[in-house]
């Protein structure tokens, strides 16, 4: 089933300890299509100025992407990240941050999206989040990420649309703000009782936690040693599990698990790359074959 | 197979931030014995003072602890540690260290243990824990615990020692210390290139990593909400662990897989009380019930 994604589409400096890139193809909602493209068919609605570089939007639609929603702002400026990550590959310092044209983002929908069953709200204002789920009523499953920006600021918007949404993806230390609550497993279940039927928290290097009508539990990361850029992971974590449910056109208990799973698996192969870099150069098969390691590895 | 454990035998003082418990049964040695207790026959070698309260002994016997090995030094004080956990229930503040007769520890083992083929050093000055291998010449399986603080001060001893264990135990910060790697992947391996054959880095909330001859991974913790006292959480992994491998008297790959999913799960019962009170009050089918749902979580 066809899976469409609203979000950012950025370009990135990044600065790790050994090596600096610019103009890395960035953005949640870029990296959350290439991921999700080895499973279903994507469908990304961003803005972009009119700085873009064509060769960006032509690797998307290398992997499928369909760049229609995509919209161009003549005379306006693509958004920018500029960031350093520490050391340890996990803590980053933000360098600079350039909203431009991503900071009047207003996502119109193009006709054929309108009819998705599909939907990922990557990482916005919450108002916004809210405005697109509106132009698809017929939706299945509607799965948002949020951030520690929305949750301080907006947080009476954010509280509106976790009533509305299937499903929450947010990373360990959003869940503990958005809750008050420390205990990771806790504040999972607090976070579900604010609305949505399942939460995913994301523990980066750590792996995630699922918690769900029936059950909790947790996955550990998949334990790559070559971590080049952690740019994007959350993003690739959600793509890859996005976009599983949607080719399974299933979200039971047992399908939302081997999601997860693949979401991890996704994650870590973001992570061995600059931007999109590595993610450009696997292939389906690569995911299944580390599948098949990961669940060895859990095997006892 | 008996199990021999030489290490620390404490009374603790535990602030959280909703209770102060005084006087609990603590020390690295205490909670190991007791968390392998539930699999082999262990035997406890350690010192206290002539303060300790009887009915400490009485509740290790009461586990079929052997205690023969516990000096006692008539007019000494037992070590004490007192501490006070933050509100992430993860990190705490010493707020007291005596470490009384534990500081003059020369642990001297009863003739029947020398011919234990199976020994853990717990946390301790890496020259004593050397002191301890050469009374059991004839062990199959030797592994330690060890500290920042050995790390720091005692470098050459630990790695003197490092050279003579099969396997080592120590928590992600640790691993990092010694390596000066912050990938510990990259630490895991480095580790175990300074000379024990498998390296098991302890996550904390996050479970733990492997490092054996053919393979790397990585088991998640399980997903406790009740964490009452996390003392003694690292000791009761090694002792659920290597009191499973006692149990089986085998340390293949397999085995050693299945002893670490053991030693997860005790550590998280030992957390689910203040000291030792809650394994006190479990048995092995509790274990047992737990592994299954552990199993079902990590299956999909």
């Amino acid at each position: 089933m066809p899976l469409v994604v609203v979000g950012s589409v950025a370009i990135d400096h990044v600065e790790t300890p050994t090596e600096r890139r610019n103009n890395l193809l960035g953005g949640s909602a870029t990296h959350f299509s290439v991921s999700a493209s080895f499973f279903t068919d994507v469908r990304l609605v961003g803005v972009v100025g009119s700085d873009w570089p064509e060769e960006h939007t032509a690797m998307l639609q290398s992997k499928g992407v369909d760049t229609s929603g995509l919209q161009v702002v003549e005379g306006g400026k693509t958004f920018t990240w500029t960031g350093r990550y520490l050391p340890n590959m996990n803590d980053r310092e933000t360098l600079d941050v350039q909203l431009n044209v991503f900071g009047e983002f207003d996502p119109v929908l193009p006709e054929d999206y309108k009819r998705a069953k599909y939907v990922f709200l990557a990482n916005g204002v919450p108002a916004v989040q809210m405005k697109v789920l509106s132009q698809v009523p017929g939706r299945r499953l509607a799965v948002a990420d949020t951030m520690d920006l929305w949750i301080s600021t907006q947080r009476d918007d954010l509280d509106q649309l976790l009533g509305e949404l299937d499903g929450l993806v947010l990373n360990d230390s959003e869940a503990k703000l958005l809750t008050g609550n420390e205990n990771l497993v806790e504040a999972g279940r607090a976070v579900q009782d604010m609305g949505p039927k399942f939460v995913v928290i994301k523990k980066g290097e750590h792996g995630a936690m699922f918690f769900g009508e029936h059950e909790t539990y947790v996955l550990p990361a998949y334990p790559t040693e070559n971590v080049v850029d952690p740019t994007g992971a959350g993003d690739s974590f959600a793509g890859g599990m996005m976009g599983y449910l949607a080719e399974k056109d299933n979200f039971d208990a047992d399908t939302l698990k081997t999601a997860m799973a693949y979401g991890i698996l996704v994650a870590s192969f973001n992570v061995e790359g600059f931007g999109l870099e590595h993610m450009h150069n696997i292939t389906r098969d690569d995911i299944e074959e580390r599948m098949e390691e990961y669940r060895r590895m859990l095997s006892f």
